[in-house]
C-alpha cells in the first residue's frame, strides 16, 4: 500500500457474499456495507441503540465505541456492532444470519390477503379504473364532416364513454394524424386520471384495448408490496413484495428522516432506493405475467407520509419538527418517469391523500378497504405497525390519531424481538403444568430465531393468565423452571441457545414486558381517547377493524387479556389484512373508490393526542395488565 | 481548389451584406441564400412563378432555367431568378433592394391599432388575466392548525380569490416549504391558466405581485406582431413586429406546407424560425421596457391554422389535402420552453381555437375583438390577407368561410405589386384632365417601389370611374398618354423607371386588372354566398367589420366602386385593424374574454364554398366592375 495517513484506502471484505470495497480509515462498518450494497439489519438508524447490526470481525482491526450489547470479552471474540465500529486496517467482516436483511419477505395470508392471483379485485365500488383504454372507430373526415383529428377523437369519446372534452399534452397529439390514417381511422386511446380529470396520454393504431396493466403499490417503512392488475378486466395477475431497501438506513421513519438531514445527498439516495425497489417489483411481476413494462400504464401507490415524501423527493424536516407539517395532503399525481420509475413513458403514478404527518395515505386506504366510511355504524380501525394509527367514525364523520407506540410489535426494542419472518415464534401456549408450546413461522424443523409481535402478545398473555407474571408485568408470583435472573433482572427463557438459529437464548425479560405494556397501553389509550373525545363508549362501537401486516396473526382473546384491544364481543372484530394495498387496488380499479377515498381523507379530523390533557393520566392507568381500571375489562375481572 | 466533380465546394458571396458561404455545385442561389441566412423575397415558394427573387450575378456563372421574367438579354446582363439558378462556379451575387426582405415591418396605425403604449388593453370583458400573481400571507401552522403547506396555500387562495382547489406540478411544490419558512409565511403564487383551469406554477418569497408580464403575439404568414402587457395593471408597455422569417420559404401558407413536405427537416426548420422570431420580439420588448425575460409568465398567441401547427411542430399534409383536416381545433396550451420559447421557465403559451383548416384562431380573435358576437345585430367581418376570411352572424349564430382570393392585395401575382411597405404606392387619384396623383408610403421624397393593395384598389377604381377601363377591366375606352402596349398587352404606366427605386417602370397591365378582379370577385362572392346561404340580404347586415393589416388603408368608396365591398351605407363599416392581436390581448387580460372566444369558435360553422353549387356561377358574374348584376351596386348604376 503506497498511500499514507487519512487518505490511504483500506480493503473490506464482507462474508458470506464475498463483496469487497475500498474505504478510507475511520469509515464505520455499517457505512462500508451501505456503500457496498451489503444489507445489515439496522433498526435504530445507526445510533448504537438497537444492537441489531452485530457482525463478526474475522480479520483485521476495528475500533468500537463502548455499548451495552457487546462487552470486552465479546469484542475480543470478534463480535462488534457495525454502526459503532470504525475500520482501522484491511478487514474481513462476517455478517451472521440474524443481522442479514432478508431480501424477500414472504407473501403469506396476511400480506397477500385478498390477492389471490386471477381473482378480481375486491371492490364495493363500480369497476371504472383510473387508467382505461377505449377503442375508437372514427368516421373518416369529409368536406361535410371536417372536424379536426383531435376533436373527432373527443366527439367519439363523448359518444362511446360519455367523457367530457379531455385534454392531452401536445406531444401526445403529434402522432395522432398518422396513426388514424395508417389504421383505417381505428385507434385505441389510453385515458389516465391525473389530479381531477382523465387525460388522453397515448394513441395506438388498431385495437390494443386488451393490453392495459396497472400496479397497486404499498410502500411500507419495512416492506413494499405490489400487485399487478389487468385493467382490462380487473383481475389480479401477480403479487410480489420485498423489504424496503431504505431499511439499511434505519427501520423507522425517524431514522430515515435523520439520514436525509445529516447527509447532503441523503434524500436523493433514499428516493432512488425506493424507486428502484418499485422497479424491481415491476420487473418481477412483468416477468411473472409475461408482459412488457410498457404494458403497465398506471401505478396507484399508498404509504405513510414520510415514504411518499421520499418517493416524490420532498424534504422531511418539517414533518419531524413540531407542529409536524407535511408538504402536501394529497400528493400530486406525476409521470412515473419523472421519479425514475420505468413503466410506459406516458404512465402516471397517483396517490391518496393522508390526514396528517403521522396519518398517511396508507390509513386512508385502510378506511376505504374496511368499508367503515360506507355505513352509519360506528367503526374503530386499528393499524398496528411501528406506530399505531387509529380511526374512529362512520359515513358521517371520522377522527384519527397516531399513537407513538414504538416498534415493540415489529421486533425491535426487545431482547429477542424479530420481524414476523421465518424462524419467528408467532404463537405461545403455556399449559397448566407449565409446559411451553411454541408455534414457529416456517413450521416444524425450523429453528427459532426470535419472537415476533403476535408471539409476544401470546407470551405476555399466557404468562399473565397462568400467574407467572402479575398485573404490573413483574415475575415472581409463581415458580417456573424457565424463569431465571440475568444479573438483577428476571427473565423467562423460551429457547436455549443450543436450540436456536443464532446460538443465543431466546428470552423475555421484565424490561421487555414493560416495553410491551407501554406499547399496548399507548394503542389502547389512543383509541379510548378518540372515543371519549367524541363522547362515545366501547358499547357504541359496532365494528373493530384490525389492519396491518401484523393484523390477522393477532390472537383476539389474548390481545384483550393484555389490554391491547378493548374488551368487547369478539364477533365485532374484523381482520382486513393489509388495508393499504387493498385500498390502493380499489382506487386503481374504481374512480368512484378513488373519489370516496379523497372524501374520506377530507372528512378525517386529525386529533393530536399531545393536546389532550387527559391522555397522560389515562396512558399511565393503562400500564397494567390489562389495565388499572378493571371495570374496562369485565371479562378479565371475571376470569381472575 | 483541390476538390473535383460534384463534391467540390464553391464559394458564394452575397452583396451588399458580404456574407460568404460554401455550397456544392448545382445548389440554387435561393438555397444558398437560405443556408447563409440571407433574406431574398420569395413569394411563390421557389417555383419560378412569382419572379420576385431577382438577383444580379456580378461574378462567376449560374445556369438559369428558362422563365418569363428574365430573357436572354437580361440574363446576359447578370439578371437571374435566385430560385431557378444553379451555381456552377464561385459566384458573387448582388441582391437588389426590391428583392430584399425587409427586416422590420413598420408599426403604423394599422398594425399597432389600439396598441398605444401605456394605454390599458381595450377589452369589453372584465379584467381577469390568464396569468395572475396572488400575494398570500399564510397563518403559520400550529398543532391545532396543522394543514400541509400546499393545503394551507390552497385554503388562502380560496379565501383571497375564491379559487377552487388548484393543481401544481410536483416540481413546483418542491421549494414551497423552504420559501414560506424563509419569508415569514409570505409567498407570491403565480397562477397560470392551462386548458380548463388555473394551475399554480411558481412560488416566490415575499411580495412580487407587481412583476408579472405577458405577451400577446399574432403570427401572421407575413408579419409577426407582439405586444408586451403588464399583467399587474393591464397596460400595454411595448409593441414590436417583424417579418416572419419563414418568408424565405415562400410568402403563402401553401409554399410553407410544400417546404415541410419536400424537406426532411423542413418542419423543424420552420418551427425553429418562428420560435426564434418570437424570441427576438420578446428580447426587443424586454429591452424596451427594462424587464427580464423571466418576468414574462405567459404568452397568448393567435395565427392561422398553418402557422400554429408549425409553431407546435405538427405535420401539415392533411391541411393541404382534401378534406383539409387540421390536427386540432383548439391548440393545446404548452409550456413555452417545450417549443423553444424563452420566457420564465414555468411560462405557458396558450391559443384560441379556430373553425377549420382555413379559418384559424386569428379569425376567432377578429370576431372577439369586433364585438359582433356580443350583439344581436347582424355583423359581417372581412379579413383580407393572402386569403379572405369572412364571418357572418351575431350573438346567436356565426358562419364563416375562406375565399381563395390569392395574394394580389398583398403585393404578389401582379407586375408591380409590393407589400404595404416604404415606397409602396398606397393611394391613386386621377383628375378630370387625366393628371395622376400618387400617395407613397414614406411620404414626400420617397421614390416609389411598386403598388400595394390599397393602391391597386384606388387605381382600378379611378381608371374605371374616369372611363379608361371598361366594365370588363380592359383598356381602350378613352385615351390617356400613360396607356401603352407591352407586346400585345396594353398597360398603364404610373411611374417611369427613371423615377423609381428599382429603375423599373411601375405599371398596371390588363392581366394585372384581371387578377385584381378575380381577387375582389372572390371575396365579394364569398361574403354574398354566406349571406344567401342563411337567407339574408345586404339590407339585413347592420355592421361590416374590416379586419387585417390591409384594413384601415382601404378607401371604402373605391372598394365599392370595383365591387370588392358590398354597396351599402358607408356608416355601417367599421375598421378594426389587426383584430388578431387585439383578440389575443383581450384573451390574455380576460378569462371571460378567453372563454367568450372559445364559445365563438364552437359556434362558428365552417361553410366550404366548394360545396355550394351556386358559388361558381355567382363568382363568374362578379368578374366585372363592379359586377355583372348592377342591381347589386345601385350607387354605381346611378354614377354611370
Amino acid at each position: 500500500m503506497t498511500e499514507t495517513g487519512k487518505n490511504k484506502s483500506l480493503r473490506v471484505t464482507f462474508e458470506p457474499s464475498g463483496t469487497v470495497i475500498s474505504v478510507t480509515p475511520g469509515t464505520t462498518v455499517k457505512d462500508a456495507a451501505n456503500m457496498a450494497g451489503v444489507n445489515i439489519t439496522n433498526v435504530c438508524g445507526g445510533t448504537g441503540v438497537c444492537g441489531k447490526c452485530e457482525v463478526i470481525v474475522t480479520g483485521g482491526t476495528v475500533d468500537m465505541q463502548p455499548n451495552t450489547f457487546i462487552d470486552d470479552a465479546g469484542f475480543a471474540q470478534g463480535r462488534a456492532l457495525a454502526c459503532l465500529s470504525k475500520i482501522l486496517t484491511d478487514v474481513s467482516i462476517e455478517i451472521p444470519g440474524e443481522s442479514c436483511l432478508d431480501e424477500t419477505p414472504k407473501l403469506d395470508e396476511d400480506s397477500a390477503a385478498g390477492t389471490e392471483t386471477y381473482a378480481k379485485v375486491e371492490c364495493s365500488y363500480p369497476y371504472n379504473p383510473l387508467c382505461r383504454k377505449e377503442l375508437l372507430t372514427l368516421p373518416p373526415p369529409s368536406i361535410e364532416d371536417n372536424l379536426s383529428d383531435l376533436d373527432r377523437v373527443k366527439r367519439e369519446l363523448e359518444k362511446v364513454g360519455g367523457y367530457p372534452a379531455l385534454n392531452a399534452e401536445f406531444h401526445t397529439i403529434h402522432p395522432l394524424a398518422g396513426i388514424i390514417r395508417d389504421n383505417g381511422f381505428e385507434t385505441t386511446v389510453t385515458l389516465s386520471y391525473k389530479d381531477n380529470a382523465f387525460e388522453m396520454v397515448r394513441f395506438e393504431g388498431g385495437d390494443t384495448a386488451g393490453i392495459n396493466y396497472g400496479m397497486a403499490v404499498d410502500i411500507g417503512t419495512t416492506t413494499i408490496f405490489a400487485n399487478l392488475i389487468n385493467l382490462a378486466n380487473g383481475e389480479i395477475c401477480g403479487v410480489s413484495a420485498l423489504y424496503n431497501s431504505q431499511m439499511r438506513f434505519g427501520e423507522d421513519v425517524i431514522s430515515r428522516i435523520v439520514h436525509t438531514q445529516e447527509h447532503k445527498h441523503g434524500l436523493g439516495t433514499l428516493q432512488r432506493l425506493v424507486a428502484d425497489d418499485i422497479n424491481d417489483l415491476k420487473d418481477t411481476l412483468a416477468a411473472q405475467c409475461g408482459i412488457d413494462q410498457t404494458d403497465i400504464n398506471y401505478i396507484f401507490c399508498t404509504g405513510n407520509t414520510v415514504m411518499i415524501h421520499i418517493l416524490l423527493g420532498f424534504a422531511l424536516g418539517n414533518i419531524r419538527r413540531e407542529p409536524y407539517i407535511p408538504a402536501f395532503g394529497k400528493p400530486p399525481a406525476v409521470r412515473a418517469s419523472d421519479i425514475g420509475i420505468k413503466i410506459n413513458a406516458t404512465g402516471n403514478i397517483n396517490f391518496l391523500p393522508g390526514a396528517g404527518a403521522y396519518v398517511g395515505s396508507d390509513i386512508t386506504a385502510d378506511v376505504l378497504a374496511s368499508g367503515m366510511a360506507d355505513t352509519d355504524k360506528i367503526g374503530l380501525l386499528i393499524d398496528v405497525g411501528t406506530n399505531g394509527e387509529i380511526v374512529l367514525g362512520n359515513s358521517d364523520w371520522l377522527i384519527c390519531c397516531s399513537a407513538s407506540a414504538g416498534p415493540a410489535f415489529e421486533g425491535a426494542g426487545t431482547r429477542s424481538g424479530i420481524r414476523a419472518t421465518s424462524g419467528a415464534i408467532e404463537k405461545v401456549r403455556i399449559a397448566g403444568d407449565g409446559a411451553v408450546e411454541l408455534g414457529i413461522i416456517g413450521g416444524e424443523g425450523t429453528k427459532p430465531g426470535g419472537i415476533c409481535g403476535s408471539g409476544y402478545i401470546d407470551l405476555v398473555a399466557e404468562l399473565f393468565s397462568a400467574g407467572y407474571v402479575d398485573r404490573t408485568g413483574r415475575f415472581g408470583g409463581k415458580h417456573h423452571d424457565s424463569i431465571r435472573r440475568d444479573g438483577d433482572e428476571p427473565e423467562f427463557v423460551l429457547a436455549e441457545g443450543s436450540d436456536t438459529d443464532s446460538g443465543k437464548d431466546i428470552v423475555i425479560s421484565e424490561s421487555d414486558i414493560a416495553t410491551l405494556i407501554r406499547t399496548k397501553g399507548s394503542i389502547y389509550t389512543a383509541a379510548e381517547s378518540l372515543m371519549t373525545h367524541v363522547g362515545l363508549s366501547w358499547n357504541d362501537v359496532d365494528n373493530v377493524y384490525i389492519a396491518g401486516g401484523f393484523g390477522s396473526y393477532l390472537d383476539l382473546k389474548r390481545s384483550i387479556t393484555i389490554g391491547l384491544l378493548p374488551d368487547i364481543a369478539l364477533e365485532k372484530f374484523r381482520f382486513i389484512g393489509n388495508g393499504s394495498i387493498a385500498g390502493a387496488r380499489m382506487a386503481l380499479v374504481s374512480l368512484d373508490g378513488y373519489i370516496a377515498a379523497k372524501r374520506i381523507a377530507r372528512k378525517m379530523t386529525y386529533f393530536d393526542l399531545s393536546t389532550d390533557p387527559k391522555f397522560m393520566t389515562e396512558y399511565t392507568s393503562s400500564l397494567f395488565l390489562p389495565h388499572t381500571d378493571l371495570e374496562k375489562f369485565p371479562s378479565q375481572r371475571l376470569g381472575h
